[in-house]
């Protein structure tokens, strides 16, 4: 097998922490070389970001203090996966309860890994059209400016290294490449799905 | 101040675990509205990625097994600051370690969040080259693949959703505007440094 060399066998582990967000472990790995190492990560549910655009061409984006950084940081609506819950429903739920928006069309177009040192969360990144305005219903201690950003803003904040969230760098990476045939080939792959909650 | 209803203030915390490599933390906070809420996360050191290109365009990148993942993943060099370290002094370490290599310019990208909800890393992205080659020296338990990718791969890979690591993404998203002159001021602010190890 090609990466027979590089892939490690866990042979022993164990639930270090298990908080009310945060599951970490502690798993003792084979190395391909015979020895062993000790490989501690965060088991992560997973996440879905959406990039919802209006008719007009701005993004609604939110500013939320993130507490780990002592900062506030602007960032696309997002939110973890609940047991079972599809990405595409999670993406529905996270837009309307943190935004209040709904949208009529959704297309797939990506999935990241933020944290692979560390943690097994990957992030899907969506996005939405068809917006139609409505109330957030945020979840105790969530607090969030809803705030409406143009692609050339975004890309000015980015070139001067303001923007520094990765998932809404790499959505802006993909909007930016919308236009180009490599992205459309794949969104046409995966066509806007017309979906309302 | 602007951002006062945004911004939770610690009144309490904990270590709640200590291993080789995860430093987890649990706090109680105040919310601006009154309440108090918990927030875990994990303090990270933070890192540097540095992406290396010789003189024919090409770069110099890494496959590792992600064991939190259980895959094997492209990547630019990247690593931990050591304490006191500075973020140039870490690139270079790190790209010697790993790959063998040793650069003759420098200059810095940007600095990026990869997981603001509960990290407090933060990965500094530089550019190196002016390349000379030489022997990697891995730590134990690192089993690295060291490859040359351009950038027309790397984008092809990407817009197949195959490249999949934040950090790497967006170097690439750097390297496709060092042409534009939003990114060019800015690299002419922080200009390239003559630095060997």
């Amino acid at each position: 097998m090609k990466d027979a060399h590089l892939i490690e066998r866990c042979i022993g582990g164990t639930q270090v922490y298990r908080g009310s967000f945060l599951d970490v472990r502690r798993d003792i790995v084979a190395l391909p070389d015979g020895q062993t190492a000790t490989r501690e990560y965060i088991v992560h549910p997973g996440a879905v970001m959406v990039l919802p655009m209006l008719d007009d061409g701005r993004l609604v984006m939110e500013r939320q203090y993130r507490y780990a950084l002592g900062r506030v940081m602007l960032e696309f609506p997002a939110g973890k996966l609940e047991a079972g819950e599809p990405a595409l429903a999670c993406g529905q739920r996270e837009l309307a309860e943190e935004t209040g928006y709904e949208a009529a069309e959704w297309a797939r177009a990506c999935r990241i890994h933020n944290a692979c040192a560390y943690s097994t969360e990957g992030i899907e990144i969506w996005f939405a059209r068809g917006l139609r305005a409505g109330q957030p219903a945020l979840d105790h201690g969530e607090l969030i400016d809803v705030c409406l950003v143009t692609e050339t803003e975004l890309d000015a904040l980015a070139a001067r290294g303001e923007l520094s969230d990765v998932k809404t760098l790499i959505a802006l990476q993909w909007l930016q490449k919308m236009a180009s045939r490599s992205v459309a080939t794949r969104l046409a792959v995966e066509p806007m799905t017309a979906s309302r909650r």
